[in-house]
């Protein structure tokens, strides 16, 4: 008997019928003999028709109350969900997160998830029933106040409660087939991988694979818990995150991100604590900053530029002004029109040639590259954001991901 | 300072200009130096189509899961007031039910409540927060489960709530502007009240009045909560429902209730236990039961007749033709086109001519009575439903309520 934790997304909750269906694929897991948690976001477009009745009630800031809003959501699939699955037979309770024993820090609207109290969840297995968990919400011991986990919430519900129950497989049900080597809208030719590693996983999701969130990959790793990225419209296999043994591809896809944007600081003195004097006020001011690029000095100055996502622009444009008066750098530029392209692959470790055939291709194409930023397994460059999807599409054919250097070296 | 509990039912909170100006009227009432405490429902039509939603999932009875979805309800209306009433500069904050501590059995779907531990309601009026507590709704000790109240319970929440804290008022708002002489639909020149006491309430309540729920008005009795029911689309007063203590009217109001049937077993055998042997079986099977009349007996044998809400007819009909068998009694009757017209007030207790001048007004007009029930401050006669307006306004016509018998006899 197998412990499976499945997480069902908006879309795949997004109607009676739907509701239905999942109600269906639960039960016959049930029924095959599994024990099943089931974490569920709220239905289909509800979590943004909440947001906008809230904007046409008041056009305020009201972190706390919004969390007290946004998770009438999931209470509403979950309990629609736990009739559905009773209708076929099986036993099934629904459960908000505070219920489940999902304990978090006090950050409305970005909570972060501190611990796992899962009594009532064990409780519910130990009595032979599916229990449904409510995706995306928790409760802070230290305020009691109801909390949100914010973007790919529900993701992390499901893989720390995989965690906490040491469970054997989180099933991630989604819209498309799995984890896929780039975007297919982009590279009609991409091929859905059948496995990838956690770290792999985690540096795709950094640089724009939008199937699963960075935190939830995070928390998998962590705890060790395979994910199962499948299709929640048919029973076809897709794609499994999770430690890796075999050999690894030096390429196993291409992600791009065209969400952010780049700021530059010109002519910055070249002296100790000038990187922190910049980023320090733009941490201060909860801008998420992902690249950072700072040229070899010349003549005492340098350059720095760093991304941002699109929504910070704005913040970060006026937080780095402020910083270059202070420091006495020179201006500071705002390029909106990037795009960030990024070559992933664990094999990338015994095989240095990736980045700078990645660098060839793009010379090849006449497409300029603005910035460098590379880790162990991946190598992304910043590009013009017209440039973006051929470039995709050109290193998808160079690489041919998953790639396995072995075989070419065959 | 006064402590004021204010209730908004469900077209009080309808849709986001209405929340607006509910807000208005809270934060009005919190700068005029009163601590609020405000109780509300669902918005407008939302509970509904929240069961439409269960009916398209599933067909069966879900009583745990139905309080889990139908709970979502007063979550939006009480999350989107709370921030409405921080626009107006006014500290707010919203509760659950289980959060004020609103405590009750684990009955889903008609919870009784059995005691209120208001701590974070106290510790928000403390703070000087407006606090916000959901109707309608509570949470089972016992079983840890959250329950709805049924009928009218959000009203029986913001009086409990009301009586917990010692407030000065319960206010109820709701879309007509206080408690009337009878239905101005049905008697174009009823008039509103001032004030009527809680027993006169109830017997009203009871009689068809739908403007309170039993409960909450035997709440507000119990611990001498005054209730007033106002509008809440103008500052007008409404009725006000307290302990009186000057000379009653004779005749308060007259009500009329369309929702029962009347169902009768005949020839029946006059011995001890017969009653019990047919009120007991309807009691187990959970039904309502309103009127009884027994007729005196003849022969050994006699007639009982009862009224039911409507809903229940059918079953009540099969419990009463299972005791009818049993007790060798002859055939049962269902008459589905009766209506009770009801009179009205505490200062009958010395007034004894009142009911026999009802039965002198509907024999006038040729209106046939068939059960007739009295209680010390209320008259009520069955009659047939198609001349149950008739009754109404001959009767309103005949007692002029509030009927003052001092002025009569001056």
């Amino acid at each position: 008997m197998a412990l499976i934790v499945q997480k069902y997304g908006g879309t795949s909750v997004g109607d009676a019928d739907r509701i239905k269906a999942v109600a269906a694929r639960v039960a016959a897991t049930h029924k095959a003999g599994n024990q099943v948690v089931v974490v569920v976001s709220a239905m289909g477009h509800s979590t943004d028709e909440l947001i906008s009745l809230a904007a046409d009630v008041s056009g305020g800031r009201h972190p706390r109350e919004m969390d007290m809003l946004l998770t009438a959501g999931e209470r509403i699939s979950m309990a629609l969900l736990a009739m559905a699955i009773r209708d076929q037979g099986v036993e099934a309770m629904s459960l908000t997160g505070s219920q489940a024993g999902i304990l978090t820090d006090q950050s409305h609207g970005a909570a972060k998830i501190r611990d796992i109290r899962a009594i009532r969840v064990q409780e519910g297995l130990d009595l032979g029933r599916v229990v449904i968990v409510a995706g995306f919400q928790g409760v802070s011991p230290d305020t009691k106040e109801i909390t949100t986990l914010g973007r790919g919430g529900s993701d992390a519900t499901a893989v720390a409660m995989a965690a906490f129950l040491h469970a054997d497989v989180c099933e991630i049900y989604t819209d498309v087939d799995g984890v896929y080597t780039a975007d297919p809208r982009v590279v009609p030719d991409a091929r859905k991988l059948d496995e990838v590693s956690f770290e792999e996983m985690l540096e795709l999701a950094a640089a724009g694979a939008g199937v699963l969130m960075m935190r939830s990959v995070e928390f998998g790793r962590r705890f060790n818990i395979p994910l199962h990225v499948r299709s929640s419209f048919h029973d076809g296999e897709g794609t499994w995150v999770k430690e890796k043994t075999m050999e690894s591809a030096a390429v196993t896809g291409v992600a791009h991100d065209t969400t952010e944007v780049k700021v530059t600081v010109q002519d910055v003195p070249d002296r100790p604590g000038v990187a922190a004097a910049l980023f320090e006020p733009l941490s201060d001011a909860g801008i998420n900053v992902d690249m950072i690029v700072q040229n070899t000095s010349q003549d005492g100055h340098t350059d720095i530029s760093f991304t941002v996502p699109h929504s910070d622009a704005g913040e970060a444009l006026a937080v780095a002004r402020g910083a270059a008066e202070t420091l006495g750098a020179g201006g500071v530029d705002l390029d909106e029109h990037i795009a960030k392209v990024s070559v992933v692959g664990a094999g990338m470790r015994s095989h240095p040639g990736i980045a700078a055939r990645m660098f060839s291709v793009l010379a090849t194409a006449d497409i300029n590259i603005a910035m460098i930023s590379t880790s162990p397994i991946r190598v992304s460059c910043v590009v013009d954001a017209a440039k973006a999807e051929e470039a995709v599409r050109l290193l998808h054919a160079a690489f041919d991901p998953p790639f396995d250097p072995m075989e070419e070296s065959r």
